[in-house]
């Protein structure tokens, strides 16, 4: 019933439905959003999805990046384009950094049927959608203390989005640039969290075995050294060339590497830098949507020193997804 | 002026303006259009444009095609990403197999400024002007007679483009497939073409030494054999792999090659298969914008058997100055 009646809206070949971002929030329902994701990722690593190359632009003199990604999930009533981007001078303007929309169209007519401007709202859930999966899966049982590098808005959603995998809410946080950090503590302890502010990355994953790094870093904000046995660290930062947040070295001593991509983060992300390094093999490499598909869990319990990683790029399946999980009618 | 009144629209982060099909159509201005698609031409070959590889879709099951093409032209105001898609089947809905649009987004904050739901309209219509450049500087000072192969809108708007460019009227048509080319001579005739509806592709070149090709074909359908000495022909139809309108030894009989772009050519349109085949060499090609940006023509108009060839597979940078020119204001 679903599928016709989602057939019959497509094929009037109407005008294209305009989403703001407040309708999409409004609509927006996060277990159905988790799940699609989820869904998104196997079918990814089972090959069911076309994802065709990254777009990337640069705009060196405005400090702007921007990337299209769009996915087709083989059976699926549409298809995804995405564009985001980020533009780290717009605060001087009084704008957000990061805009973005995406395009659903019909995968039976090719015609646009919803044009969601989200201003990249989507993006960073389904990315923080990501962690929370990757925690469920690599998180070690028992989480004395949660790590966050970083403070920005994918930091306190990846936080938000931990909250249903760990009873934990002792939060150990540090900022590389110093005057980011100031409203972290207050804003996240009306989650439920406990959050005390580090002067060091090394401090702060003294006190945490589960840890989410979420900066824009080009350089390795955390070394192995510091890193304790039975850690889990799930980076999210590096989405593109040139970006890095953990020491090469941790990839190389962790017993599991989750990727969201096996092609994405052999180019870019913290595995492509271990990889070239000699640190890891491709062959050790898992796919987050593998280890989902499994339905188990993707560390080893039984050995308390095991570290895992999870490095997140973002598939433009994560796309796809969540804006059909708000545009698609609910059965 | 311009540019600051510009910017202020852009800078106020405000919503999207969304156009419709006729709001494009009424806006267009054909002069302008080509005017600043040629301005891109020259700055996409003198490398001044970002434009990252095209993502293509196939829908299998439904006869579906789909691609996504970006561009931005350093120091334009906007970047472009348009989506097009053909979907064959569509006429069985009642729907046009064609359909697109177009985004631009401020290059200065990443906010999307402009939605163009022109419906693959823009597409054609910046395809019909890369070949209306095409003959400028390629076409003979005297042409006899046009042939036509294909009957379609892109064969139509093709004709309709090299009326500036020739006082030829004589068209010579062929349709690959019987059943579409009823309409084609009638329609034309309102626009001042005298057509004569051929049987054979053959005869066609026989009457006419200046020829495009505008059919979705995936095999030759113009032999070497029958182009005749001092002709030049446009090809158009060949936009993706597997696609193909000229036997590959007219290509290498040209005594000049135009591509849109070297790197597109050289992966798919008519220009892979001379290549592969060994009947042209890479350092051959010339391109359009290079040709342009001399200011002069692209043939010998001193060799009067001279064959030449212009192999046009489209380039996201007609789409972006194409949609900029309906879109910005003029001063």
């Amino acid at each position: 019933m679903r599928a016709q009646h989602h057939a019959e809206k497509i094929h009037r070949g109407g005008q294209v439905k305009i989403w703001t971002r407040e309708e999409i929030e409004a609509r927006f329902d996060m277990e159905r959003a988790v799940r699609m994701v989820e869904e998104g990722f196997i079918a990814y690593s089972r090959k069911k999805v076309q994802v065709p190359p990254i777009q990337n632009f640069r705009f060196d003199s405005v400090g702007g990046e921007c990337c299209v990604k769009s996915a087709y999930v083989q059976g699926a009533e549409t298809f995804a384009v995405k564009v985001s981007s980020g533009f780290y001078n717009n605060a001087e303007l009084g704008l957000s950094s990061n805009s973005g929309l995406i395009v659903l169209f019909s995968a039976r007519t090719g015609k646009p049927v919803a044009l969601l401007q989200d201003e990249g709202w989507l993006t960073s859930v389904r990315t923080a959608i990501a962690g929370q999966l990757a925690a469920r899966v690599l998180a070690p049982r028992e989480v004395h203390g949660i790590g966050i590098i970083g403070t920005g808005l994918q930091a306190r959603l990846q936080l938000e989005y931990l909250k249903t995998v760990t009873a934990c809410r002792d939060v150990h946080v540090w900022e590389p640039v110093a005057q980011l950090h100031t409203r972290f503590a207050a804003d996240m302890s009306v989650h439920g969290f406990n959050v005390r502010v580090h002067e060091t990355a090394e401090s702060v994953a003294a006190d945490a075995n589960l840890i989410v790094t979420a900066t824009p870093s080009r350089e390795a904000l955390l070394r192995s050294a510091w890193v304790r046995d039975g850690t889990h660290i799930t980076a999210v930062g590096a989405d593109g060339p040139g970006k890095q947040e953990l020491d090469p070295a941790i990839v190389g001593r962790a017993g599991v590497v989750v990727v969201d991509s096996i092609e994405q983060c052999s180019k870019y992300g913290e595995v492509s830098h271990a990889l070239s390094a000699g640190l890891i093999q491709a062959r050790q490499l898992i796919e987050l949507g593998s280890v989902l598909a499994a339905g188990g869990r993707g560390r080893d319990d039984s050995n308390a020193t095991q570290i895992t990683i999870a490095d997140l790029t973002g598939v433009a399946v994560q796309d796809a997804q969540i804006a059909d999980s708000v545009v698609s009618e609910v059965s």
